[in-house]
C-alpha cells in the first residue's frame, strides 16, 4: 500500500465531494463544456485588474536584477512594509514589516500557523458552515477540530461557543465574507467574540488564538463594512491572499499578519517563518510578491460580482428557493429543498447544473452556489433550477 | 507560549545555523555588503537563461484568457504532458501527464511524498552529508530520520545501507548531484542501491520507495552523465525544481515524477494530489507553469558554474585544504582545518568571509562553501581561505 492510512482517511473522507466533481467532468466530456452549468468552483471567472497586468509587463520588459532568486523567507521587506502600511492605513494600528509574513496563499498561511501554534491534541473551534478544507488542515498539523453552528443568518451561536471553549482550544477560525454562507459578521459580533476569548483566556491562563481568514475582505457589498478583529482581540492572526481581490487564485500569493501586541509576538513569528520555511513553501512566488507590493490599494470590480448576485439571488427566490442573502464573497448557501442535500445536487445535474451539497461545509441540508462565473453560465443555470423547483414545488 | 513545543524544538535544532547567518548579517550591516564574501547560500547568482525572459515577456504582453486562475491541483495537464515528455526523452522510459505532479518547488515535492507515504513513526534513511532541510522535512510528518554514511568521496555506503535497513524502513532519499558535497553518484552505484531496495522490499514484504532529489540533475561538469533511477528500482520518486537549472529559487516552481511501474501508482498519485491541496499549497504557481511549459530543453549556463568551481578548487587545493573535487550542483564540502567546523566557520568569519559548518549536514569536522556567487566574492574570499591555511599551517 503506497499511501499512509491517515492520508487513506483523508482521501476517502473527501471522496464523494471529489465524485462529484468527477461526476461534473463527466457531464461536460458527455454533453460538451458549454453546455454544463459549473457552480462547483471558487475560481473567479473576471481577469486581474489593469494594474496587475501593467506590472507583469513592467517587470517583463525591464526585469530587476535578482528578481527571481530567493530572499528572506518571511518574503520581501519592501512586499511585507507595503502589506503593513495598507493594513495601517485600513485599521488605525501600527503594523510594521514585522509582523508580517508572505506567504503561498491562504492556504499555506493556515497551515504555517496551525503547525506553529498547535500541540497535538489541541482544539481548533470552526463555525458551520466551514471551508471544507480547514478539516484537512487541522488534521494535518495533529489538532482536533471542533464545530459550533451559527443561527439561521449564519451568524455565530456566541453561547454555543462559549460553552465549547474549554482548557484544550488554543485556536477560533473565524471566515467573513464567508465561503460558504456569503455572510459578513458585523462589529458588533466580533467585539462579543473578542470578549469571550479574552475570557476564557484569563479563565484557562492560557492563549486562544482568534485566526480570521479574511480571503474575501474586500469583496463585500450594499455597503457594509469589514469588521476587523484587530481592536477586539490582541492574540488575532490573519491569514488571507490576493487570489480573490486580485483574481489570482492560481498564483499562490497571500499573508500572515500578526497583531503586533500578540503576547510573545517575535517568538511566535519567529516559529511562523520556520514552518513557511520547513513546511517546504520556503517562500511566497518571488515575482507575484514583486507585482502585490505596488497593488495593495487595488481590486478587482466587486460592483460585477454584486450584480450576478443580485441577478441569480431574485431568481432563486422567486423559484422558491429558501436562500440567506449573501453580504460578500461570491458563494449563496441556499436551503437544500430534499433533506438529502447529496440527492438534490444530483437532481441538479440532471439539468447539468454544478453545486456542492452542504455536508461538505458541515452544514448537511443545504447546497453551495459558486456565482463568480460568467453570464452565460449564471442565465444557463436557471432553467434546471426552476425545473427542479417545480419538480419538488417549491411555490 | 505562542509555539507548539516540537516547533520550539525544531527552531532551536536550527538556531546555530540561523546564528550564523545572523553574525553574517551583522558583518554586512558593520563592514558594507561589499566587503563581506558571502559563501554561505545555494542562491544562484545567474539570471534566468533569455529564453525565460522571452516566455515571460510573450505572456505580460500576450496574457492567456484565465492564466492566472486555478488548475487541477496536480497542475495544468499541458505542463505535466512537456515534463513526461522530456522524461521519457531522458530516460527511454514512457511517462505520461499520469505520473506527473506540479510543485512548489522540490521543498513542498518533498513534503508532500512524505506526507503521502508515512506512518508515524516510519524510517527514512539518508546519507551525510545531507542537505539540512530533510531532516525537518521529516520530523514535520512524523517520519524517523536514519542516517547512513558515506565514504570518503562521499559516496553511500552500501553495506551500512543494508544493515540499517529493517522492517520500519519505508523510504530512502538520495541527492546527486549532491548538496553539499557536490558528488555525482555513478550508474554503478544507483544500480546497487536498487538491488538492495528490492532485496530488503522482499524480506520485509513491504514497499521501499527510492526518493531521487534532482534539484541538481541538469548542473554536472566534466562530461559525467547523470544515472537516472528509474531503471534501478521500480519504487522510485524524483522531486526536483526548476529553481537550479533555470535559476528561479524564489519562484518555487518543480514537480513530482513517480515511476509508471510503481505499484498501486494511481493511488499513490491520488494520495500526492490529495497532501499537495491539502498541505496548502493547492498548486504549484500558474505563471511559472506557462512558462516552464516551453523551457523543458533549456537550461543555464553550466560551464559557467565549472569555472567557478575550477578556480575555487584549484585555489583551495594549492592553500593546503582538503577538499574533494565537486562534479555537479554547485557546493564544495572541503575537511575543516579544526576539529571543531563551528569553530573554523568562525576563523573565517574573522576574514569576512562566510559558509556553513558541516554539522548542520549531518557531518561535523566540514564546511560548506556554495560558489554560485559572483566573480568579485569568489576572487575577495581567497585572502580569508589564504590566510586561514596560513594560521592552521596547512602548507
Amino acid at each position: 500500500m503506497p499511501i499512509s492510512d491517515r492520508i487513506r482517511k483523508g482521501v476517502a473522507a473527501g471522496s464523494w465531494i471529489r465524485r462529484m466533481f468527477e461526476e461534473g467532468a463527466a457531464l461536460k466530456r458527455r454533453y460538451g463544456q458549454e453546455n454544463v452549468f459549473d457552480l462547483s468552483l471558487g475560481n473567479p471567472v473576471m481577469e486581474p485588474p489593469p494594474e496587475f497586468a501593467r506590472e507583469l509587463r513592467r517587470l517583463a520588459e525591464h526585469p530587476l536584477s535578482g528578481m527571481h532568486r530567493y530572499m528572506e523567507n518571511a518574503g520581501y521587506p519592501e512586499t511585507r512594509a507595503a502589506v503593513a502600511e495598507q493594513l495601517a492605513l485600513e485599521t488605525g494600528i501600527k503594523f510594521t514589516l514585522s509582523e508580517i509574513i508572505m506567504t503561498c496563499g491562504t492556504a499555506a498561511a493556515l497551515n504555517v500557523v496551525l503547525k506553529t501554534i498547535l500541540n497535538p491534541g489541541d482544539e481548533v473551534i470552526l463555525f458551520t458552515p466551514y471551508f471544507a478544507e480547514f478539516v484537512h488542515y487541522i488534521a494535518h498539523n495533529d489538532g482536533v477540530a471542533r464545530v459550533v453552528p451559527t443561527d439561521e443568518q449564519f451568524i455565530p451561536e456566541l453561547d454555543a461557543l462559549e460553552a465549547a471553549i474549554g482548557a484544550e482550544t488554543r485556536a477560533v477560525i473565524i471566515n467573513s465574507p464567508n465561503n460558504p454562507s456569503g455572510a459578513v459578521y458585523s462589529e458588533d459580533i466580533v467585539n462579543r467574540l473578542g470578549e469571550i476569548l479574552d475570557k476564557k483566556e484569563a479563565q484557562y491562563g492560557r492563549q486562544i488564538f482568534l485566526i480570521s481568514d479574511e480571503a474575501y475582505r474586500k469583496i463585500i457589498y450594499d455597503g457594509l463594512k469589514y469588521s476587523p478583529v484587530w481592536r477586539h482581540h490582541s492574540q488575532s492572526i490573519v491569514v488571507t491572499s490576493h487570489s480573490k481581490d486580485l483574481a489570482l487564485p492560481g498564483e499562490r500569493i497571500g499573508y500572515i499578519a500578526v497583531h503586533p501586541d500578540c503576547s510573545q509576538r517575535e517568538e511566535l513569528v519567529e516559529g511562523l517563518v520556520y514552518c513557511n520555511r520547513t513546511l517546504g513553501f520556503v517562500n511566497a512566488p518571488a515575482l507575484m510578491q514583486h507585482i502585490v507590493r505596488h497593488l495593495q490599494q487595488v481590486t478587482i470590480s466587486v460592483i460585477e460580482y454584486q450584480k450576478k448576485r443580485d441577478f441569480l439571488y431574485d431568481r432563486l427566490i422567486e423559484m422558491g428557493y429558501s436562500v440567506i442573502k449573501p453580504r460578500g464573497a461570491f458563494y449563496m448557501f441556499p436551503k437544500s429543498p430534499l433533506e438529502d442535500d447529496v440527492a438534490f445536487v444530483r437532481e441538479l445535474q440532471e439539468w447539468k447544473v454544478l453545486t456542492v451539497p452542504g455536508r461538505g461545509f458541515g452544514s448537511p441540508g443545504y447546497f453551495r452556489i459558486s456565482y463568480c462565473v460568467d453570464d452565460r453560465t449564471l442565465e444557463g443555470c436557471l432553467t434546471g433550477f426552476q425545473k427542479t423547483a417545480q419538480k419538488f414545488n417549491l411555490r
